[in-house]
């Protein structure tokens, strides 16, 4: 934080940390704009909210643009409400880096939220580089849970390889398709088959929902075969509220299955590990990135005729 | 390369690296498959390459699906084989990491090109992570640098960050759009704007082609407002070769200003600090996963209750 007396920013997150923790949700959008910024602060927030980090569901849901998911997360919502459970809703557009996109759009399709403390949406740009996409999630998320929500609900655009990064920080995740044409079977990717613990072919009333019903539960059966949870899959028309029931009972016996299984122990503990070697990877960016600004890294670059891995290795060796 | 004696994988990686060298078709398709693969002979063959894996010119050509991309590689192709010069393509869909999904479609279009020696032709699926397709794809420029073809064309699906990365690698960067629904300026992204080189606007018959260029004009001069090089826009139908001409002299005049102002040793050497910071990056997530398999650092992972934070910095200084 700039301008401030050494020590001020400490204790300013500290003080951060605490109302965060009382649930303030000026304290919240304060720290994702701080992750967002790559703020070096976020390590010490995180650090201040230990051990209250964890929402106690984190769903993800994924799909093409235009598929309805931003409608189908207002229906569960509702739902999720009407329990008296709170939830936070952090949406990331990874094919939008710089502007966040369209997915203010749907921002403001959930406005019907907006009157509710026990709702926070927050759309999340991607400014920081790729491996920070996912780590920024990630962090939201934690943040989502240290403020006290009982459910995070994540939601991300399908484009590939960074949402299948994002995808794994949710405990249960929904991919959601359409009838419509480019979306369907074929525009599920393999990674994302894998990954989708329930799928949702949305805008029923489309000619082709029953087909794209019946090919993606035989293509998850047969994925899945021998494993301990087969995706069930929900025809929704989301517009209309049609399915919503059959969704949330899919969700929550995903989840009551996870516990009872152990898997959802498992998830978390695979989930801190991806944590770990993202934290590595950012730092041993930074290291790079330092070294290579002076010194006799620099110089050896300026030089040239260096060899990028022996270089690597120097560097990362502290003995750049 | 298993089955091998040992020391047998360094010596076969010698005789790769030096019919690479010599042209060889076979051996460049193995180094690439080696890429894909994430084979650590890789580093071996690419400082076996050493000193000849520059191409003359790197041009990168981007857009989303359907844009016409691959026509106006082949179209660019034509006229570099006309001039005597050869050609090496590596096509990379970020969006399908497991497939190389739509590319193979593209591959197949240039097929007019495969009776021609000089023309040498690869998709590249993203098998590894993220890191690593902006890494393969620079891998696989090297090498076709190394097989001693004069130009290396890289082409990426638009979809945001990751095509931004794998762009890095070229000295020339070609942005395609169309006037249809969907593309044109509002599909161009902030992050696109600033790397593009040269912008086509393709299928010149469609409704509104002409407002297109307009639009990306104004936007490319208020965007490149002072500096050296405003990215002409070319309006194209590249399926009937229109505006192909006008192209392949935009790329030439922006090859030719950057020899001549020094920007183009300014990027190359740009590159190679990107380079250096993913290799650091590469071992570092090496490191983490190898320090969390096994001994001190996974008792204390199993034990739980670990700050994420103290842990990464204990991997990353070799303390696991």
């Amino acid at each position: 934080m700039p301008g401030e007396a050494p020590g001020g920013g400490y204790t300013r997150t500290v003080e951060l940390a605490n109302r965060l923790l009382s649930g303030d949700v000026r304290a919240l959008a304060r720290a994702i704009r701080m992750v967002e910024d790559s703020d070096p602060g976020v390590e010490e927030l995180l650090r201040g909210t230990r051990g209250r980090e964890a929402a106690e569901q984190v769903i993800g849901l994924t799909g093409p643009p235009g598929s309805g998911k931003s409608t189908i997360c207002d229906g569960l919502i509702g739902r999720w409400r009407a329990a008296g459970r709170t939830v936070g809703v952090i949406a990331v557009d990874p094919s939008s880096p710089f502007t966040g996109g369209a997915i203010l759009g749907d921002r403001v399709r959930m406005q019907r939220h907006s009157g509710d403390t026990g709702v926070y949406i927050r759309s999340m740009a991607a400014r920081g580089h790729l491996g920070g996409l996912a780590t920024a999630a990630r962090e939201a998320v934690r943040l989502i849970g240290a403020s006290g929500r009982d459910l995070c609900l994540l939601e991300t655009v399908g484009v590939g390889q960074s949402e299948l990064e994002i995808m794994q920080t949710a405990d249960t995740t929904i991919v959601v398709t359409t009838p419509a044409s480019g979306d369907g079977v074929q525009a599920i990717k393999a990674g994302i088959l894998e990954i989708a613990d329930v799928f949702v072919v949305n805008k029923a009333d489309l000619p082709g929902a029953q087909r794209v019903v019946k090919e993606l539960r035989e293509l998850a059966h047969h994925t899945r075969a021998g494993t301990q949870w087969e995706p069930p899959v929900v025809l929704m028309t989301a517009t209309e509220g049609a399915g919503l029931a059959e969704l949330f009972a899919a969700v929550e016996s995903h989840h009551a299955a996870m516990v009872a299984n152990g898997e959802l122990l498992r998830r978390r503990a695979m989930r801190l590990r991806a944590e770990v070697e993202s934290i590595v990877m950012e730092r041993a960016s930074q290291r790079a990135r330092q070294a290579m600004q002076d010194g006799p890294v620099r110089a050896q670059l300026d030089a040239g005729g260096i060899d990028p891995y022996v270089l690597a290795d120097r560097i990362l060796d502290g003995h750049g």
